[in-house]
């Protein structure tokens, strides 16, 4: 019974995850990641005047969070979709993800990349085995390249957030926190495409509805803060920020549960995201991305209206290019 | 019964330490010290070929091992020695261990620096509420001051590694790693003063006899190379590396238990040395100095010699500066 259950979970999902497609998730993607550890550090508690509780996404596979979502995507795909492989386009974190996700069930991945893109970030997604296809560097050309791989492979496209699978699976790290730390105030995380952050709101309003989930965003790329006051999808217009993974427009999907379910948005300047990353890679001894400092940048920012509080923040990811350091 | 032999332990250590004085040791320090966390990589063990247990304390306490043997050495003082406080002089890891464990206990003290010591450092030093003497950046210029201090305070002098209460501190770092880590075909150190591989020597000869020993020294400071292949100190004289935590010569505490428990000492380059340090912060996604990667430099050297065997090593210390990055 409870594996027919677990099956019908596992088919369909066309609607704003529940806690048992979270959970669900979790149990499916769970032989595949890594459980990541919850870190403290008591120089930055008392710098900041609250207890902040890290969740080290930065130790997930593939360096970043995005390993979740994009496991729970490909696992959920039915044998026959599998055969024909799997595919995106990315610079970023949810290529490697797809990339070793697909390799993991032993499926084709069709990674479209910007011909631009870092040749560290190529090396590592054709590590996994995935085959790269090169495109100019613009959204349209991305989009128009991936659908003629779609067509001529028969492929699967795994949005990197605009995808219920993607979102519960994301979920499953502030699922992982929540069960580790009780009690926590404020939960906070970066909004991108928004995939983590409405991942992350929708696990706490199941599991602790008291707790107020805020999101970091780049003054540079605040696109989700302008749409949330405007009350429609304000797109990423030529965003400037060091915090690259966090460049990407809201979606329908993610906008409708940022709307529901995320209390306030923070923005913060990229020199208030260097100074916190360097914080946190000095206090903490952790490599962070810049996209990663940005919610404790917003927390700094504020941190008068923090005291006292128990804090949790999500850490999305470790992957930084060392010969660019902004210090 | 016990208590008597355990206070015993406390009072008299002027002999290499035994099983019994490194388990007292962990003991003592146990409610100021971090149990640091054993990490693996998979990344790096399919490029090395064995697999690797990395000992992290550069999540310890001040930010290095050398908070274990500062805690013990302070830990195991009389009330009335405490009461006329610590001196040290450093200008690096140990400085930091002193001042923090003096603070522990309420006791003052005296941090002997080099005027030209980095700001930050003596900026940490300060933090912990120690008193800086500054002193002319020689050797013999730190001596005669240090020697001063203690004259005028009546303060008990803790020397970084010679002295046997020290060297059991840092012995306490193998002790957890071998509690953790079973069947080690190989345990890995960095060698400068010697205190943290002489310890490391010890806790293995008693707890793994048939785990080999192996030090990475820097071919700029290879003094302890050389000692050991002279059968005498030769100390290290103007010594040139990257990894700074490493310059100072042996003493005769240390250089016995090296010769007689240590297999072997490798050097390496300062361009390996960056290369380890750049796979560890790139592939495990944390930071350390460069200091702790002299091992893994010295593994993969060599690493057709380790294929398929189990390596412990002690990444030593996570404190640099980010300003001056060799990357």
């Amino acid at each position: 019974m409870v594996q027919m259950e677990y099956l019908k979970v596992m088919k369909v999902l066309n609607q704003v995850p529940s806690l048992a497609d979270i959970e669900a998730a979790h149990r499916r993607i769970q032989p595949w990641i890594h459980y990541t550890p919850v870190l403290k550090c008591k120089s930055i508690n008392e710098l900041s005047g609250c207890s902040i509780f890290f969740k080290c996404e930065n130790f997930q596979k593939v360096g970043a969070f995005k390993m979740r979502g994009a496991s729970n995507a490909i696992l959920s795909l039915e044998e026959e979709q599998l055969s024909k492989g799997i595919a995106t386009h990315s610079s970023g974190n949810h290529a490697q993800a797809v990339a070793l996700a697909a390799k993991n069930v032993g499926a084709k991945a069709y990674i479209v990349m910007p011909k631009n893109a870092p040749k560290v970030k190529v090396a590592a997604v054709k590590g996994y085995e995935a085959e790269v296809i090169f495109c100019e560097a613009n959204i349209a050309a991305r989009e128009t390249t991936l659908n003629k791989v779609v067509e001529d492979t028969g492929a699967t496209f795994i949005h990197p957030f605009d995808n219920y699978r993607v979102i519960a699976g994301q979920a499953t790290a502030a699922l992982e926190l929540l069960e580790e730390i009780e009690r926590l105030d404020v939960l906070m995380a970066p909004v991108g495409g928004g995939g983590l952050i409405s991942g992350t709101a929708l696990t706490t309003h199941y599991l602790s509805p008291h707790t107020k989930i805020i999101a970091g965003e780049p003054k540079g790329a605040d696109d989700a803060y302008r749409s949330v006051k405007a009350g429609k999808i304000i797109p990423s217009v030529n965003p400037q920020t060091i915090a690259d993974g966090l460049l990407t427009s809201l979606s329908d999907k993610t906008f409708s549960i940022i709307r529901e379910h995320v209390s306030e948005i923070i923005t913060v300047s990229d020199e208030e995201i260097i100074e916190a990353m360097r914080l946190i890679w000095e206090r903490m001894k952790i490599l962070i991305e810049p996209s990663s400092a940005v919610p404790l940048a917003a927390l700094i920012q504020q941190k008068n209206r923090f005291v006292d509080q128990r804090i949790g923040i999500i850490l999305t990811g470790g992957n930084i290019d060392l010969d660019k350091l902004p210090f």
